[in-house]
């Protein structure tokens, strides 16, 4: 219910400022149980929390759910499906079991904005590792593996609208292009996106990957135009990167991205929606769940609400 | 003279393969000298070498230049100009001073083709590490800082018009954004070099930097319909990424990277220049250059030649 859903109406922090759009990604204090993620965010007086699959199969969706409500915050997204790139009959069809299953999933936990990262190429050993050595030249077929991200969606499309749930396609950095997603720009995303009713296939904004990217204000203004824009999540590029560049992410404010410019961008395309804040960094996630959260809160107060 | 120079006859390797536009940029072989360096190319049988600014300031241009013809190459480009965003009076004046140097230095050694890497955000410290602690919004934004380079190629491009140089503008990957170069695709340096005559300001295509590009076919054909086609650069994306991010790039074949395809946008865009290897690798630069001659040799007749 990112876009649409009610708002908690006074959920605010000691301070007064209304954290009630603000959301707590779970991915940002990995070692926490969902119970204590929740009590981070609640303690805190953020609105909503983002989850992650392990977690809705680990309680059921129901119970994952009521452990939300409970505390008084909403469910802002579902991460994530997707992987959709294998070229091979098996590969497709269990990319397709698993998807619908994320889909159930994201329905059953009461949000409708189910984040898909597509995957990479078909060269890759594991991702962050080097290419298969059986890995012949069609294995690194870029556009070919865009193209079957573009036939999955098709095929998927139909069973998310059934279930009232929106494929969110996410933009990751081009530094995860060869072994976590073929979509490297938020104006790609949104052209696989054209031929998919809004409701059904949206768009969500990361700020870690896509605020490089010199048409980001274009291609923001047309998410919105177009009625994609499902999220927006928040987290710094900082320097040195991280061994694995994959935890990399700093808190909102301690790195090199113009938070003001891209949140007003994002309030101009008309969302409404939560932030949610998605940390992945071995630091951040030997904090204490609750510091993490009030750090968060007092980050998107500093930074985001004040352009939002 | 990359894009017009005269071509050696028969500057072939052992098997006869046409290595005539395989060109060695010097940075492959950091530690070694420049004799060195092109003693490595002309041994491996390849027809050119591009050079480095302190290479040619080491020996003095006419020298420098003599070197390398001496050994029956050719100058392919310089590395780099640049470096253009600094937002205060003395950092502007200090750009413009040494660029003016560089598109000199460029002249003298006798390539028209002066590479230009424009730098990061004023909210570095210094490149691969974090901001400056002083460090204010104003100096993370980045549509400003873009702006400024578009500002100083107009102030540098009648002198490298003068000179009978061309400012050729590199997008970096955008793991350089913050640090290196707020230029992150083909088609924003494409959209820099529009208001100039494609004989000043043009645009390199490397591979490593481009590759996650959804754009790039569609940007090397319209460099090529604009004249500004100044260069092709070889090198690959391999994992996993090195601890200093930039010196990690492997030799053509090793990653992810599809060159048939890739040579192919460049050759159909009307590409008959030279085609630099420029890798940044601890392993490759601890190898001796003549090996490295010959693996760059081997690497363009097996995965780029034959896509020309």
């Amino acid at each position: 219910m990112t876009a649409s859903g009610d708002r908690l109406a006074g959920a605010t922090h000691g301070s007064g400022t209304d954290l009630s759009r603000c959301s707590l990604n779970t991915a940002t204090v990995k070692h926490a149980t969902l119970a204590q993620a929740v009590d981070a965010a609640a303690t805190a007086g953020l609105g909503a929390v983002g989850l992650w699959r392990h977690q809705v199969q680990e309680h059921g969706a129901q119970k994952a759910a009521r452990i939300v409500s409970d505390a008084g915050l909403r469910v802002s997204s579902l991460c994530r499906g997707g992987f959709l790139t294998a070229h091979d009959e098996a590969g497709v069809a269990a990319a397709l079991d698993d998807n619908r299953r994320a889909i159930e999933e994201a329905a059953g936990v009461g949000t409708r904005e189910l984040v898909f990262v597509v995957g990479g190429l078909p060269a890759m050993s594991e991702p962050g590792r080097g290419p298969r050595p059986d890995a012949g030249p069609g294995d690194r077929d870029l556009v070919a593996a865009r193209a079957r991200v573009a036939d999955r969606i098709g095929d998927l499309a139909p069973f998310a609208a059934e279930h009232g749930v929106r494929i969110v396609l996410e933009a990751l950095h081009p530094i995860f292009a060869a072994d976590r997603a073929v979509i490297s720009t938020l104006g790609q995303a949104l052209d696989l996106a054209a031929p998919f009713d809004a409701g059904v296939v949206g768009v969500v904004v990361d700020t870690y990957h896509v605020w490089w990217d010199p048409a980001l204000e274009a291609s923001i203004a047309r998410a919105g135009r177009e009625g994609r824009l499902a999220g927006y999540q928040v987290c710094d590029w900082i320097l040195p990167l991280a061994a694995e560049p994959l935890n990399s992410r700093g808190h909102v404010g301690d790195g090199y991205i113009d938070f003001p410019t891209v949140s007003r961008w994002v309030a101009e395309a008309g969302y409404d929606g939560d932030v949610e804040t998605e940390i992945f960094h071995e630091e951040v996630w030997a904090t204490d769940p609750r510091d993490t959260a009030r750090t968060v809160g007092e980050r998107y107060a500093r930074h985001v609400l004040p352009h939002l």
